[in-house]
């Protein structure tokens, strides 16, 4: 995963064993060099195996390549690769390095063990890309994320080849980029947790090595909080402001705002290689512009109408800076106006048809919309959506060019660096998919197998998307003894798209812990998935007027519904003892309840039996309460139990 | 744990809140500043809330320290403190930093969570350690351990108040410390995995930050293969020699044998700050010196009767060189001769019987019998070895106080990175508390309660003892389904002492692949044990005449019988596909049909009924069988089963 171009399955495997070797032909360099050999010392973990090839023996792995990579990597560069295995050697030919990149993370892949021994099966592979930027955008605003934590999530990104790390580098919650010439910047407008210039130009070269480039963005003239706390002449309205509260927006009619761009500009021009340039521009809330005199004034004189008016000013005006210091500049939706330079990138968290009408206008085009991470969709709710669908699909050849591709969003307002891992993965793996494969590539069932593999891959790299939620789940309970809480935590999810919070609750507490249940809870519960799978199949055969159900689908069921109808007992003590579990109580009693029914319903249904008019009016209430979160949690297999219950109330049994 | 010397338990708690704080009084330095600043990051850690102390409210936690620490740790510091908690502040006092450190520790240890938040409960400690030296070994040299894994083992010895750090840096199968007088000691006799000056002053100064002195040692004039493959000059017969193969010792009788340990001496002396240098002495095998005819003549013209004499004679010209460089001699039981100055400090492996002697004689003494943790003991077996017992035992107070303590020891024939925290911990706990807390502290179930609990909180420092396993189940199955491996991995265990490797077998292979079960098995399963005490209670009950036997007992072991019974046919599919479970087949299927012979053994028991003698003659069978190990591997659970099935056999019943 992402499912390469073309395969073309060959016969036997290559054995993987202590004598593996790697040899660099053609074009070789010390990035090149450096890649094998976290190539190899990964699967070496991967295996166990410490390899000491013997020295007269030939390799096993030949890596060629034609020529070097660009000093900066650039929007476009051939990422193409070929990977030939037979029961005897391995060949990777690729133009350059990047691809070299990509082939060796799909050999990474392609290792099983078996019965004989570690192997690769025998395999010709051709690769490309479907789009040229394949990104994921991390926000270390709302809550910060370490370097070591970014390092291994890039990693990520390498094995699942996305070539952009967007680093949402300052909002209103903290700016977390030094710049020298504005000490203040993170100085007053943050905690204290920031990212030196050396550690961002260690990111950068980090993320250089594994074929990855690097955008920040300083978001504009909105969600700037942080930026004026420092430096509040650049607000359009009267302060104080503090980290927690007001919302200023930057001041675009005076100029000093400019010149303390045109400096913070150059400076980060510098300190980021890549030629493209984020300024945010989302979600301007224009109250401090209409309550500012001298800024209605400067609207008038200028003939401007509206708000939008006054930040494509603004755009212009940056993006003039950006080309000075030769960046092409990206954008949210909200940047779109005719009057830009063609060359800048819209990226879309509105959709494909605000993508479509950017492209059609003459810029290029990212799509974000549908990949937004911090939703807590389902894998397979990420992986139907595809950039050139809806109002995409009608795009020219021409204009399908500059839809550059996309990137998946981990916005930060709930994570922590102990569980943002679990947020991002496994599921950022099919958004690269949908990113790389080509486009009919849309097989659910077989996107699911293979991401269970490579989210198994992906803790060999050090990411702890599904090691961390033990360690929460034993801080929760105080006790290594979490068997019943782990049952509990595989059957939910946290609730979807925004309702964690109410605006009614006034603004999130960013400080707050995020160490109840619904930090731990994994995005998409697998447990669930399999679960309704199970159900569907047996009603399916239950429902086809066979008499042989299906005992085998059955007895299944009736295990999984037989555990969770116990476990309250098992769990409730702890639930008790913990005021971070207590919350959860109605939800255990819930899902032992509903077990109990639908059992009740498999035993109806078993019988052919039609359940009395009471129990119906009984599991309807229960139905309708399971359907609202507790604790900010949704269970996720009320719905196939719902289905059973509905079985054994309907007429065909 | 371990348990401090005085504990006077108060009442109510103390919250642990988002505004938690901590402040230094009296004497403070940049050391104590930095412990109180990883102590909050580790209170954070384990209760996951970001601390937010309001800047106008008191501080919960006051240290206060008299003066500081000496600038290299000695042995006999003051290392007591004095711990008060109230249920709304607490106080930590202590001489020194050295007892706050330890404070902190108990601190931590402290904190649970409660039904109203996270909490300390009110006490009074007092507490200071039993004896002043209080060690880890750990053997880098039969495989390599970086300096991250040790830096978490540090951590880990820190959280259970050890003091020295004792790094085992040369031996046959490599020599680890960097030398820049002599290259070739790392050039040659290593696989150029060692260790430059730099990171061992990292890590000095890293053990020092947390308590902790550091004695390197370097083994001669035997265990010394990896000496002298760059300097062959050194070896007392002719080479050549590799690092696989060959049995060199150091030649006593040349003076450029010395000239080349003075050098090598006076630079690791500069590097390690620490009193005491560690010289090994163990396991000379005097082959070489008995086939040299210029060694032969050199003991004939000295008077030398024995090997014992050569070394002897070494050891005193080696012992001079130390004293020229403020050094304390330290070695292994052999180096045992009266003529040495009495300031040596001789380390056990023998016994009380060998340390008590070398007492006796006027010198210091350290007792590593019985904390082998290679030989993969139960806890409770470790923790019954005291220091102070048997021969021990009659030691005056004036000999006792030469007593300095003891050292685990993790000889690393067996382990690599990966596993190593696993076989150290938490078994080492044990024998932190045995060398710490006073001397009555003997409850194996407390000690067992509390094992449990320490375990939880060294995972929080970053040790990986318990979660590698899953890791390596993953690795060998190919898959993250691997319940049924785990049910498996949780009631086997390594073979005991060294029974891994049988000299038959010829030299062991070094850079063998250790992915096995038997290298991720704990090393004590926590199942059998606690199965095996269910068995014993339901037993004595049975036997007891009372008819009502004890349900619940009886029905929690039929629940565990019946897993294991089942868990071959959901196992045995993994173990066809994995070639390194293939091995693990047998002792699946023993498990399955020993716990079926151990739950009809229950019926017959619940029957009073004699089972037949075709019946019995089966299971004394099965039963023989489960006394060998498969793969390495012993059924844990097999004499609690055995148990089971006699107790239907007897005629009690």
């Amino acid at each position: 995963m992402p499912m390469p171009a073309s395969v073309q399955s060959g016969s036997g495997q290559l054995p993987i064993t202590q004598s593996f070797s790697v040899t660099l032909t053609g074009h070789r360099d010390a990035s090149l060099e450096a890649a094998a050999q976290r190539f190899q010392a990964q699967l070496s973990r991967q295996t166990g195996i410490p390899f000491r090839p013997a020295p007269a023996v030939a390799p096993v792995l030949t890596i060629h390549t034609d020529h070097g990579r660009a000093a900066v990597q650039k929007l476009g560069e051939d990422e193409s690769y070929e990977l030939t295995i037979t029961d005897s050697t391995a060949s990777l030919t690729a133009p350059t390095p990047l691809g070299a990149l990509h082939g060796l993370q799909t050999f990474l892949q392609l290792v099983e063990i078996t019965p004989t021994g570690f192997a690769v099966p025998a395999v010709t592979i051709k690769d490309q890309p479907r789009f040229p930027w394949r990104g994921l955008m991390i926000d270390v605003s709302r809550h910060f994320i370490p370097l070591d934590v970014l390092k291994r999530n890039i990693d990520g990104m390498a094995a699942v080849k996305m070539n952009v790390f967007h680093w949402h580098l300052s909002d209103d919650q903290g700016f977390r980029a030094q710049s020298r010439k504005f000490p203040k910047l993170t100085g007053a407008g943050s905690d204290g947790q920031f990212y030196t210039q050396e550690e961002m130009r260690d990111l950068i070269a980090y993320a250089h090595d594994r074929g990855i480039r690097v955008v920040p963005e300083f978001d504009m003239p909105g969600h700037s909080r942080s930026w004026v706390i420092g430096y509040p002449d650049l607000a359009s309205g009267p302060g104080p402001y503090t980290l927690e509260s007001g919302d200023p927006i930057l001041d675009p009619t005076r100029e000093s705002t400019y010149k303390f761009l045109e400096k913070f500009i150059a400076e980060m021009s510098k300190l980021f290689p890549d030629a493209y340039f984020h300024i945010g521009g989302d979600e301007v809330d224009g109250k401090q512009w209409n309550a500012n005199p001298k800024i209605q004034a400067f609207m008038q004189a200028h003939a401007m109408k509206t708000n939008q008016d006054l930040q494509a000013y603004f755009n212009r005006r940056v993006e003039k800076i950006l080309a000075k210091n030769h960046k092409i500049m990206v954008g949210w939706d909200e940047i779109l106006r005719p009057d830009l330079p063609k060359n800048i990138v819209v990226q879309s968290w509105r959709g494909q048809a605000s993508l479509a009408q950017a492209i059609k206008l003459g810029y290029s085009g990212l799509l974000s919309y549908g990949y937004y991470l911090d939703l807590m969709w389902p894998a397979a709710r990420h992986y139907a959506v595809d950039p050139m669908a809806d109002a995409a699909s009608t795009l020219t050849p021409e204009e399908s060019a500059r839809l550059l591709g996309g990137e998946s969003c981990q916005w930060a307002e709930w994570v922590t660096p102990e569980n943002v891992d679990s947020h991002i993965w496994p599921r950022n793996a099919v958004i690269a998919e949908r990113l790389w494969s080509p486009q009919n590539v849309t097989d659910v069932a077989s996107m699911y197998a293979r991401l269970k593999a490579v989210s198994l891959d992906l803790e060999w790299l050090g990411l702890t998307h599904r090691s961390a939620r033990l360690h929460m789940l034993e801080r929760m309970a105080g006790s290594s003894d979490v068997s019943a809480l782990r049952v509990l935590a595989d059957v939910v999810e946290p609730v979807k798209d925004y309702n964690r919070w109410d605006d009614k609750q006034g603004p999130i507490d960013f400080h707050a812990p995020l160490n109840r249940l619904i930090d731990a809870a994994y995005p998409e519960s697998q447990t669930a998935r399999q679960f309704s799978q199970l159900v569907q199949s047996f009603l399916q055969t239950a429902n086809s007027g066979n008499t042989s159900k299906d005992p085998a689908a059955e007895s299944r069921i009736r295990a999984s519904l037989t555990l969770w109808r116990d476990n309250d007992a098992a769990l409730h003590p702890l639930l008790d003892r913990s005021f971070l579990l207590e919350e959860d109580a109605p939800l255990s009693e819930l899902l032992s309840a509903e077990s109990s029914a639908a059992l009740q319903a498999l035993d109806y249904i078993d019988r052919s039996q039609s359940p009395p008019t009471d129990w119906r009016a009984q599991q309807s209430a229960l139905i309708d309460q399971s359907k609202k979160p507790v604790a900010g949690l949704l269970l996720m297999v009320a719905p196939p139990m719902q289905q059973l219950i509905e079985a054994a109330e309907s007429p065909h049994n």
